[in-house]
């Protein structure tokens, strides 16, 4: 083989630690990091990358396009409030918004377990349908694979998408500045619930719905108030907590947030507190944080609240001095340190 | 959930036939082509979908990009002359080169079964990068999921690509003309066979290594020396024969090749044999047809023959007069109709 040399190199992930790979490395929590930023992030290393967006921004002929990709493994295949065929085109779709993307076209490639129910694969289909109808793309590549039985799990789906970017903004995590405020657009915890009730099988009085949603409508209407955007990042794998202390990482600065503004529905934190989970760790499908300078808050939130995935919308924090990290004040005046998980949170959630 | 009433709709596929998903959906004969046909192609319908290529080729502000997505599931992971990740980058490097374009930039995504070896890990991503570094493309964009023991298979990956198309030929299977002539770029059935013995633990005489190798350069110069390519497609899947009888009838014209020009190695000949397989199926990962005027045929030789992928170049057929299909003539004169074969001819190829 003709890159035998390279084989010399020494792995990166000491492998007396971890000598195999375990859920937790793409749980999006400290071992997810620690696998992008030693092995992967060094070995592909380009400008694009540094850039550690939700997607890539690709000059392409004067023109900056944006390229995202997600594969999906969620389980159960439906629940409440989507399925993996609408969870796959809003997860890309979503990317590409957060990168300040109008999103245009996706690939779509599945690989099927054999003995998928041909009605099962029906119904993803047509899902995948509507929700690119919903979110104004179009499928313009695709690929099908299909496994020997108990070699996969029913259905897995990579969406890739490319969108347009039609501002001058530069809108990435290096981009925020101290000062900045951060704006959630909604609750917290509804996908991540919603999809372990049903694996699960726990009821609870009300039903909860995945926010899963396509949140490019809403970024185009801040793009074209003319919103100074900094940075945008949707919260799903690792939840509030994760978004925010990779951004922190990134840009090298201090983020504070208050947890008394943030909003989890009543059966959302009941749901959390007997399954032992922490709200701004849970994924979300629809929730994103967007990163802006202190006088355009006022501006931006007006422009959210008309529209029905930022009816919720409101300031929870800011850019402030301080080491790179992020601080969380709680209900009781308190403050605490908040930090990637370790281990693994919720597998299979997206 | 918002699609209730799609629904409603029948499946397109008989379910009494097929109510499960099959190997042979994915094999990339005759199921995968009613899966594609029947399913996606309707309901996913646009102008760039219905250019049946190997990629999209999409209008992005007076440019045009190309846009391709393909998933890995071979097995196994390492091969004689390549690996999961080499192919990963080749493949997806490849298909942009069918458009036409110039391949610049790959996501990554990775599908990881909890319990690889990182060791393992280590190996592919460092010839994922020797790939990119050969094939000239930078990974731009990632994600990793880790599925939990026994729900995958050591690792999937999905390489999705964007080029950059810098002329203003119009490539794609429509746009085959008769008298066309097609050129192959070397011998037939490495990729496959090489595989397939790793797999079986068959051993030859001698080691047939795969064919896998980046076709962008090659394409290339047959781009900068003006050749008037009318259509290309790499020989994947199904190996000669299904891209033929795809093109065949996407274009609706028919296609003649004289199988005595096509060159099979004796050995893999000998193990197609002990096999049972027809050349004109199997896979290869480095090799494909070019469709062009007649009065062009020797320029482009002349490119080909001094290029290392190119040295075995040779006109295998053309595009005639007669209805949609593939006939191939035979050493002993007699000529055979060529159609897509009907179930799994090699699983997990690529």
């Amino acid at each position: 083989m003709q890159h035998s040399p390279d084989f010399q190199l020494q792995c990166p992930i000491p492998l007396s630690d971890y000598p195999r790979v375990t859920l937790a490395h793409g749980g999006g929590g400290k071992l997810t990091h620690q696998l992008i930023a030693e092995m992967f992030a060094p070995m592909f290393d380009n400008e694009f990358l540094r850039a550690r967006h939700d997607g890539a921004v690709l000059p392409m002929d004067g023109e900056r396009i944006a390229f995202t990709t997600d594969s999906h493994v969620i389980q159960p295949l439906f629940f409440p409030g989507g399925d993996i065929g609408s969870l796959a085109v809003y997860g890309t779709v979503n990317d590409l918004a957060m990168c300040g993307a109008r999103p245009l076209y996706l690939s779509l490639s599945l690989i099927i377990e054999e003995g998928l129910p041909m009605q099962t694969l029906w119904k993803v289909v047509q899902s995948i349908k509507t929700a690119c109808e919903r979110a104004g793309v179009k499928i313009v590549a695709g690929d099908t694979k299909v496994i020997e039985r108990q070699n996969g799990d029913e259905l897995f789906i990579n969406t890739s998408g490319v969108g347009v970017i039609e501002h001058n903004l530069d809108i990435r995590p290096g981009a925020i500045h101290i000062g900045d405020r951060i704006i959630i657009n909604g609750d917290l915890g509804l996908h991540g619930i919603a999809v372990l009730a049903q694996r699960q099988g726990l009821e609870f009085e009300t039903t909860i719905d995945s926010d899963c949603a396509p949140l490019n409508g809403l970024v185009g209407e801040l793009l074209r108030a003319d919103i100074s955007i900094h940075c945008m990042r949707d919260l799903t794998r690792g939840g509030l907590a994760g978004a925010l202390v990779e951004i922190a990482g990134t840009a090298k600065k201090h983020i504070s947030i208050d947890e008394t503004k943030i909003t989890v529905r009543e059966d959302v934190q009941g749901a959390c507190e007997i399954l032992g989970f922490d709200p701004l760790f849970v994924a979300n499908e629809g929730r994103f944080v967007l990163f802006l300078p202190p006088d355009e808050t006022e501006k931006a939130l007006a422009v959210m609240h008309k529209h029905p995935l930022g009816a919720g919308a409101a300031v929870i924090g800011l850019v402030d001095e301080g080491a790179p990290g992020v601080a969380a004040r709680n209900d009781f005046g308190g403050s605490r340190v908040v930090e990637m998980f370790s281990g693994e949170q919720l597998p299979r959630i997206c």
